[in-house]
């Protein structure tokens, strides 16, 4: 079968103005991909009605799938029923039960429902509601059939980003499945990775990631992390899961030394949480160069009972005065430290009772150009076990400046994760 | 004069896949804004040629002005030459100088050019090339003439950021002006605030910041931080930086309270340096929740004298640990635990050498769930001065996850500026 083509259309003057940065068009052109539809033009009108009318037209000629989001609300400036419309050279029409809806909404807070709210109950004739389940504006879904007979079929969510998110997983992905195959349920699985770059991953992951393989497997990088994500389309549940679980066992067999764990949320200091859990021995964290990126994601576990706190510091001479050892270093120098490293350890491993002791040293400063690659600079690992084993690394890490410190802890964390693996084992 | 109407185009299969967010067509949106071209038009296309030829056909019909970032390079998906000249109907020719250009660039780092890069110095018949200091691929500067004799001048772009900013800003803006208007010189300062919302500035400024004003004043907010950007245009650079002085005055006059300082990466710590350095005295900062975004900011000032060090640590309790004093309070009361914390405070100012200490608790926990605003929470600033005076305040403050952590720092900082202010008077 043929790939249907999409065309995904964002409505503001905030986002044609440059305000606000588009990251709704970006959700959707991953989301499209997954479930085998081709993206192939996106486009930002602002809040102009003849402009909207001719955006709409041109989608409606080139694309099968039209996603927009945006231009709903109940304001003069929502422009989206209006100029959907127009385009198919439809009137607006009332619709009682989505009228009700809103009237019910208002009423659960209390309040009478503004009378400029009822033309979000407007849709243009043929078209039917997309329910909200969090807020008052429905979307709306209507076909447009073109001179030739062909149809290109209209989604019009909302531009709050929640609520755009779940009317499309909910409603538009089981349209989109419905019409596009008979393959009508799709389930997903997303595999972590870290320390490889996407190109290399790509490269390694070969004619797996291709865009017609099933099941899909797209790529997403976050800050160094590589997220691969498995979406299968199948007749049965059963089915998507089985072939899910074919192509997660491929992967691993290609990439698995890099893998640490599945779950879109799932991060390597989960791994560490759930290994020093198991161990029953407790982490202490020390950063340096005034960045805390480690401490911030072991606190976001909650209170867990492996993590006992975390220390950000400017340098070593810092962190010797503040447990009042004496600092005897060369500020450059790691290895010549050792010492004065582990007198330093022992205050902080006794302070925060911890068996186990991450030092990152240090952070470099981020550069305030953000057009800008910072270049690599040197970092050091230290690792003292609960013996009071001293492990080190030393790495070479740069990249866009919004991604070095998270790059940079995420390293510490792998490294990390070798250490405990090696005092599993022995 | 009517106002010239641009669409900005984005070109590459990485934009339509949704593998990166487009930061370009956000930041043309906003400089073209300044020099008066209205932006309608937003396109994003991925490399097939049929369609960019479509995208620039429509664009070529709809826009005085066309910008376009993109499929420039020497590969064969670069296809934006191809798409223009198909456009216009006219052929693509060699540009001898354009091709000598990029063999000299070669030549210079030693390397033959390859014979694929030819094809960055094919120009459709009739264009002119835009330099490119910074790169190999120069860009294209073209006139479309429609059926009724109007004009659409089309500018080609590298998607390079750094390039494509200096081409815009060194070749594209000269020639809009040059088009659009007699004034041929454009000048820009930027004012910094810091302490109120968006559209509560945008209501103080009112019609100050109406889009066809002169000279225009345009509002940007990054991290709770107010940018205003007045853009002079005028036939000599002297009326430029007269009108800009009128303008900033009377900004000065709405909303002087809030202003920090000019210049676009002017910050408030940097204010905070100033001040110290005047005062010859020395601050410590103390950040709990796991977080460091002000130890970060004054350790980007370099090795500033005013800045003895920071701290970031979990909790009040994890303070009290590592500078070994009793710890005897409340983890949630703060006005309670003076006396502990001012024992913390002369550990610290001691090993410290600092004359002021910041103290800014607790750095609540981020969502991980980035479309959900994060919930006001209270936050306490505490401010130790060089007699030992503590001052406190406590806000309560929330905001989407990306800036709830910068917005307590540069919130703990103004009230920091308010003390530095108050010790000065007295």
């Amino acid at each position: 079968m043929a790939h249907l083509n999409a065309e995904i259309i964002s409505i503001g003057d905030e986002m044609i103005r440059g305000a606000r940065l588009d990251t709704n068009t970006q959700w959707l052109s991953r989301r499209l991909a997954e479930v085998g539809v081709d993206v192939q033009f996106h486009t930002t009108v602002g809040d102009t009605l003849s402009h909207n009318t001719d955006v709409f037209r041109i989608a409606m000629r080139r694309a099968d799938i039209v996603v927009t989001t945006g231009g709903l609300g109940p304001t003069r400036d929502d422009l989206t029923r209006e100029a959907v419309a127009e385009a198919l050279g439809r009137p607006l029409t009332l619709d009682e039960p989505s009228l009700q809806h809103i009237q019910e909404l208002f009423a659960r807070y209390g309040r009478q429902m503004p009378e400029r709210n009822e033309v979000q109950a407007m849709f243009p004739l043929g078209a039917k509601p997309i329910h909200n389940p969090q807020g008052t504006a429905p979307g709306i879904d209507v076909i447009a059939t073109r001179e030739d007979g062909t149809e290109s079929r209209v989604f019009a969510l909302p531009g709050v980003p929640a609520e755009m998110k779940t009317m499309f997983d909910e409603s538009v992905v089981p349209a989109i499945l419905d019409r596009s195959t008979k393959k009508q349920f799709i389930r997903h699985l997303v595999m972590k990775f870290f320390g490889i770059g996407e190109s290399d991953m790509e490269q390694r992951l070969g004619e797996m990631i291709a865009r017609d393989r099933e099941p899909r497997v797209g790529i997403t990088v976050s800050s160094a992390t590589i997220s691969l994500r498995i979406s299968a389309l199948a007749s049965t549940v059963e089915e998507c899961e089985k072939t899910i679980a074919v192509t997660r066992a491929e992967i691993l067999e290609r990439v698995g030394e890099l893998y640490f764990g599945d779950g879109e949320s799932f991060e390597q200091q989960h791994a560490v949480d759930a290994t020093l859990r198991d161990l029953g021995q407790r982490l202490a964290v020390i950063e340096l160069g005034r960045a805390a990126p480690l401490g911030d994601w072991f606190a976001g576990l909650g209170d867990s009972p492996a993590f006992s706190g975390g220390l950000s510091l400017g340098n070593h001479a810092d962190l010797c005065r503040i447990t009042d050892v004496q600092w005897d270093g060369d500020p450059g120098a790691t290895g010549d430290q050792d010492e004065t490293i582990q007198k330093c350890f022992d205050v902080v491993g006794q302070r925060f009772e911890a068996d186990w002791i991450l030092l990152v040293g240090d952070y470099p400063a981020l550069q305030s150009d953000h057009d800008r690659v910072q270049p690599p600079e040197e970092v050091t690992f230290t690792v003292r076990d609960p013996a009071g084993g001293i492990h080190q690394q030393s790495k070479r890490l740069g990249g866009h400046p919004s991604i070095v410190h998270p790059r940079i802890a995420k390293a510490a964390l792998m490294f990390l994760r070798e250490c405990l693996a090696e005092a599993i084992k022995s």
